[in-house]
């Protein structure tokens, strides 16, 4: 799998991409990550990327010349799934999003910067707008680099199985139960005896019990239609976000 | 305003804090982002932060012991108000938490890693327990980082008022309107000719207009009950994530 990022703050993205598993899909050859500047595609001796909105009022808009040609370039050397556009008006992104996307061949994200991107972008560059939630951001980056550890994830041989991604909440529609590692007690703060008894059905079944406890008191939502309770399944485990 | 986050991965965090707005508002003396490394806390020659689950089961799980240490550190130097733990089953991160964080002094983040955080941590070392959305990374990092650059951008001074916060999306309830800028044609692509008109009080009433229908068309969800339509509020900006 190939992303391309589109950013006029590349620096941003040095430290997510180069780091943990990102990297190691890399080294592994399982996905490549591409930072373009996109002041390199910029306008005249200044390379300008942004100008003032038509109409007035307050804030650069990040024009389409730039990006357009940004695309093309990247366009004439593969073929794209997507054209994604990070902002906050778009299709909240969560875990079914990703799933989807872990399958797709190449992607093109831009994140958006200033004030927002010329809306002709939107309208005839973009395929899919993605948000990550309904918060502002200073820019797309952050948000750009979520989606992508969220997706690269999930290529299968990017995490090995202590750490398997089908074990996670939500992909199950349950949260994960509590853990618990050494030392068994700290400052009176005890692990509960079941995780010592060193009986497996016993700690399974506490653990489904937990999952389904903490999924009604924080996230009763999760549960609506979907899961049928007491069927043993206590798979779930947790990665943290 | 003094975040301090604890992490497993400091060398992934350098790029977000050291570009963009962060960087900004650390220069002019408004915020201090400070990452804590926590292997520097760790057990042991080996400097360990996690150890196998009680009970089995695949995936490390993050230690107290260093945790604990770490936050004790931080607290003989200063009072904190939250101590966050970034998790998929806290509560979800919005733009109105980043308000309410945003008039806080002081705040730890602990970013989970591996299989999470031994829960005696979050019984009795964490204040507030948050998600950036429904979907798993590969560690609490990214997350810490989103919820740094929603919070931080919200001081005042950090944006200018070119950018003014006050007039984000979700901040009052209604999506950005679409905004355009040079050249006026582009391929056949037209700017709508209002925004061309010169005519102030049509751009801001074509402005909201579109505002409106945005909301209605994408998120009708945010104009339930709290929006009363036509009283010519057009000051809805947008800012990308």
């Amino acid at each position: 799998m190939r992303i391309d990022i589109i950013t006029v703050l590349p620096g941003l993205l040095e430290g997510p991409f180069s780091h943990s598993i990102l990297k190691r899909a890399e080294d592994k050859g399982l996905a490549s990550v591409k930072v373009h500047d996109l002041r390199g595609y910029g306008i005249g001796k200044q390379k300008s990327v942004d100008d003032y909105a038509f109409g007035g009022g307050a804030g650069m808009v990040m024009m389409i010349e730039p990006i357009a040609k940004c695309i093309e370039v990247l366009k004439k050397e593969r073929d794209y799934d997507e054209v994604i556009y990070m902002t906050p008006d778009g299709l909240t992104f969560d875990q079914s999003m990703a799933n989807s996307l872990s399958l797709r061949e190449n992607l093109i994200i831009l994140c958006g910067h200033y004030k927002g991107v010329d809306e002709r972008v939107r309208q005839h560059l973009i395929t899919k707008e993605v948000s990550i939630g309904d918060f502002v951001l200073s820019g797309g980056e952050l948000a750009a680099a979520v989606v992508t550890d969220a997706i690269i994830r999930l290529l299968p041989g990017v995490l090995n199985d202590e750490t398997s991604a089908l074990t996670d909440s939500f992909q199950d529609g349950l949260l994960a139960p509590p853990v618990y590692t050494r030392p068994a007690s700290y400052k009176g703060w005890e692990v509960p005896e079941v995780l010592l008894s060193g009986h497996a059905a016993n700690i399974e079944s506490w653990r489904f019990d937990e999952s389904v406890r903490r999924t009604k008191e924080r996230r009763p939502d999760l549960m609506e239609g979907d899961i049928s309770l007491g069927n043993g399944d206590s798979t779930t485990e947790r990665n943290d976000n």
